[in-house]
């Protein structure tokens, strides 16, 4: 069983961070008076194993592009994480690579280490290119201030329009001895036009080979992070990392590990629920579960059709018990589907069982939906036993209001 | 050429058509004191060529399975369609298929045909059974009102919340004489939960078999009813009917004969864009167009996740040139998509030109994204001379509140 621990992405032995302003956001202080900080740095203490996952958006950003390839030169060696908030480097051109190469540079040279172990990620505004020496100044200032109490400031570095920061870490005792899982990530904020990427690093204590760390990671990722939906898109700039320290001496060799799974899934799934529950608009977490698929495939594509409905989006958000649109979105899903044994469930109150409507429920289900965490369930009925889990906000106007708004 | 009639689904000899209120839905009269109708009936004087296009859910609804079994044992013969409107009746299990079979049975002792040579179509609230006294009570009434000015009336019996009724007629000269084609369609309006569904009825005076008129009908529908999207949303009761009485003595042996074509497409294409004009919230209708893909099915691929894009709909609606969010959607779709040689225009703005943005023209772009209609470019890059072309609108927060609103 893994317990909460504190300390966030630097929880894990073998890590410092820092988060500070260097002006790539306009302005230093929020509406609220808050401090903004716009590049975050997370280091170790020397080259450690590391892993990314990226995004499948062929728009891809120069950062995403420069990470794959430190990544393959380094043969999966780390020092360090840069990461700029405020501008994506996306859809930049060669200027824009020329840009993300010198940031990791940048960082590199700040760390004390080659290039090709310096991992960088942007999020903001597409289509506008990074100030290179804002960048070059900010990298200094966080290496001068990196520290095992700086993941808060590194937390807070990452945000665009993230109504809250997101970091969490775990520890497990295994058999071998005990291992700790740190992160942060980033949601997807739209306030200012532009803006949606979900970034996130996760740290760990376990030694571990780089292909090992890399394949657990990916095992993670499309249980948690993949799982997760706000409105169905995918950005330009959406990257994982994981970074390893081996700091614990607690030896990992295979990647299905159970408690480096159990830990990298729980730190993960936290800041992945957290993502979607910071999403624009949301009022609401949804669970999605599918049961009865005829394939562990049709279970997703089930799942995500549902999660990314607007019609069921926006009943959930009216609190309206109307399962005939999760029937519906289901039964266009494209997964197998037998409408006379299939069952919908909202909470735990059954309104449609094996074909049939039980609508003297509604009210009972309607109590349900008051609630900030929701669980619909849909049942097939293909006669399989797959299952999958998916998890998404419910739609409000105010995602309409904060997309529509004219650039500032 | 062909240039519009009046009549809409009457205009081709051999048709006629009536509708009446038979309280299937609750109020005789709107909110705004108009007359309300729910019932359909659209009647050829004999046996005429019949073909069908309906929904590929999975959550079939029990009208759609009736017809479909009708058109196959009849061989591609029909007298009468009979519609109604404010109930779905569908996930109605094994009762609501003996009354949608009822529907026909009644609609076929009314104009005096078998049951197989009528089709029926349902569309309103899902999971709720249909009163069939009600709808043999309207049949009656509407046989005895069949005229051909009742299209009209037909015409607003089908709606359930559609802003504005919808029908067109277009006459064609070809080179075997003129034919005419007229018809009337539903969109999806959801004032009420539950209403999700597109119908529509097209009628001809052609002289064509069965097979070919069948063939036909699906090349247009795929190239207009199939290519619009509101919400990305597939219902449980789509369907599309076109009748052919001959009675223009002009003979069509070709499903890809060119007047044919051109008369068929006019009108629906026109009845599909009136839908999207008439989606739920919407305040723009969207041309999307596809250029440079590497094939057909890549076109449409990068059109319908354009036009389903929640980010692309939200900033058109907010009037926001935002060339990024298209870009981000083309690349996400799973189409073959080249930056470097991408480009986006909106209207004839090019604001993104082979990998390269042309912010300084955001101004003259914002201007056009002030028209009611709107017209976005993107070429994949991706070295093919494929294109598609999708109607979507823009997405409000109308929508949701009309979406979200609970079921009276």
């Amino acid at each position: 069983m893994s317990h909460p621990v504190n300390g966030g992405v630097t929880a894990p032995a073998g890590f410092r961070a820092a988060g500070v302003y260097c002006g790539i956001k306009k302005n230093r202080l929020s509406a609220t008076g808050q401090a903004v900080l716009d590049l975050a740095l997370v280091a170790s203490d020397g080259p450690v194993s590391a892993a990314g996952v990226f995004t499948t958006n062929r728009a891809v950003a120069a950062p995403v592009v420069v990470s794959r390839e430190h990544l393959a030169r380094s043969g999966g060696r780390a020092v360090a994480v840069v990461t700029n908030s405020g501008c994506a480097n996306a859809c930049t051109g060669e200027s824009g690579l020329a840009i993300a190469r010198e940031m990791a540079a940048a960082a590199a040279r700040a760390v004390g280490c080659p290039p090709e172990q310096v991992l960088v990620a942007s999020t903001g505004v597409i289509g506008v290119q990074l100030d290179i020496e804002k960048v070059r100044s900010g990298v200094a200032a966080a290496a001068g201030a990196l520290s095992v109490e700086g993941a808060a400031n590194a937390t807070l570095a990452i945000m665009t329009t993230d109504p809250f920061p997101k970091s969490h870490a775990l520890s497990i005792k295994g058999p071998a001895g005990t291992i700790t899982v740190g992160g942060m990530a980033k949601g997807s904020g739209m306030i200012e036009p532009r803006m949606a990427t979900m970034l996130a690093c996760l740290t760990t204590d376990a030694r571990i080979e780089p292909a090992v760390l890399s394949g657990a990671l990916k095992h993670v990722v499309d249980r948690t992070f993949n799982a997760i939906t706000v409105d169905g898109e995918c950005s330009t700039n959406d990257c994982v990392f994981a970074l390893a320290s081996g700091r614990s001496g607690v030896v990992v060799t295979r990647e299905d590990d159970p408690a480096l799974l159990e830990a990298l899934t729980g730190v993960a799934g936290h800041l992945a629920r957290e993502i979607v529950r910071g999403g624009e608009g949301a009022t609401k977490l949804v669970t999605v579960r599918i049961r009865g698929a005829a394939s562990y495939a049709d279970a997703w594509l089930a799942a995500r059709t549902i999660a990314n409905s607007p019609l069921v989006k926006t009943a959930i958000h009216g609190g309206d018990p109307n399962w005939g649109r999760l029937v519906a979105a289901a039964g266009r899903s494209g997964a197998a589907f037998e409408l006379d044994r299939a069952s919908v469930f909202i909470g735990d109150v059954p309104l449609f069982v094996e074909g049939v409507p039980h609508d003297e429920r509604a009210g009972q289900a309607a109590a349900c939906l008051q609630a900030a965490d929701i669980t619909v369930t849909v049942d097939l009925g293909a006669g399989g036993g797959h299952e999958a889990t998916m998890w998404t906000c419910d739609f409000s106007a105010e995602y309409v209001r904060i997309n529509a708004e004219y650039r500032t």
